[in-house]
């Protein structure tokens, strides 16, 4: 089997590198990550700069390359160049923090993924809800049974596995639950500075939202310390909202 | 009624300026919008950067800013600070070039007003399906027109309005209609260059993508000389999935 990795938090991060060991077990990797972190790019790819790429890295399953641009372009680079054929996987991860509830449509994570999707290749992202003293290991376990399992099974049609682990060692973990998106609470906060010579500028600086722990959702599951694994598909219509629109007079 | 505005075309575009000329007349207007062409910037926010806000022109009922952010930042920017209270409608186009199918999760334009969604503002997105000698005219007037209608009506929760016009002008298309997103077929390609020191580069460089025109779809609309109008909500889950992955073993 031949993966696909990304990361958005960078190609020196912890989570990519602690996830690799476990996926080289069951396939030769090809890693292509972004030269370093890029959070909240969502579903970004590049159009207005060229993107460089360099090889850091060469073994005997694995080459890793990393790239000036967002995390979907480095699966763009790696399906379409890099690895000279398409690959049966893309896996997307591990990100620090989860990706959870509306918080995926920020995701550089989940849009990687997604990329592999719009690709046709079967697509998995890895994150870990927490930001300090993050427990990969387990998670890159998981990230790699669950590699085997999508390329045993296959997966339906337009769908990625978003998988988000509770910050624990194995031991506590209390299971694996298959859930569905839940929502997000956003408050955003902006922080106004001066700078030396006078002039006002923002920093966006809102804290960790807050995710409604409805049951079923992936909030829930991870709160009551589980994996939750969400198939997530691209459809954002609002089916329900269609004969309601249709009786307006515009 | 209080109108933020935005374009992932960018502050001097043509689209937003022409929509900001029929938007007037049904609201007061505080347009953000990014100091350049910000497109494929997804739903992307700023986390490793400041930002920088400028004032470029105040009238009666218009204040202007540009931002060196994302559409989504911008409306943030608006929302939490620059508005001084939250707006009543958040309009984002219009977009040179169709928002349709999967290309809406690449999108700057359907991404700001999926912003406002998340920050619990209605919220329209504008598009026309051109390139080149666009007609914005049109697209325009419905633009106030819808905003007019939202206002009245409401939208339901967690929905937008994505609107994509075919390009002609108003005596030519054949009506409105309510869609749902259609799908999207992707053919990337790259281009690789040599820099002037021997080092290899690469551009993006797919064509247009193809969208499937199935009966219902906002493809088909816009192909058929309509404007589409497809209610979004930000659901990502694939419930059809759902028992299939619970049969898995992990």
């Amino acid at each position: 089997m031949n993966i696909l990795v990304t990361c958005d938090d960078g190609a020196f991060s912890q989570g990519i590198n602690t996830l690799i060991k476990e996926l080289a077990k069951v396939g030769n990797l090809t890693v292509v990550a972004p030269d370093r972190e890029r959070s909240a790019t969502g579903h970004s790819i590049t159009f207005f700069n060229p993107l460089r790429v360099f090889k850091i890295r060469e073994e005997e399953n694995l080459v890793f390359y990393t790239c000036d641009g967002t995390p979907a372009d480095c699966v763009i680079l790696g399906v379409y160049d890099l690895m000279g054929s398409r690959p049966d996987l893309v896996v997307s991860g591990i990100n620090r923090g989860a990706n959870m509830g509306d918080d995926i449509t920020y995701s550089g994570t989940v849009s990687a993924a997604l990329e592999g999707l719009l690709q046709k290749i079967p697509s998995i992202a890895l994150s870990v809800a927490a930001f300090e003293d993050v427990h990969y290991e387990y998670a890159s376990k998981i990230g790699a049974r669950l590699a085997q399992a999508v390329h045993n099974y296959g997966l339906p049609e337009r769908t990625i596995l978003n998988v988000n682990f509770p910050n624990l060692p194995e031991e506590e973990i209390k299971g694996i639950e298959i859930t569905r998106q839940g929502k997000t609470i956003y408050e955003q906060k902006l922080i106004k500075r001066m700078d030396p010579r006078g002039i006002e500028y923002y920093w966006l600086a809102g804290e960790i939202p807050f995710g409604e722990p409805e049951e079923g959702t992936d909030f829930r599951a991870v709160y009551e310390q589980k994996v939750s694994i969400t198939p997530v598909t691209l459809n954002f219509t609002n089916f329900a909202a269609v004969p309601l629109l249709r009786s307006w007079k515009i």
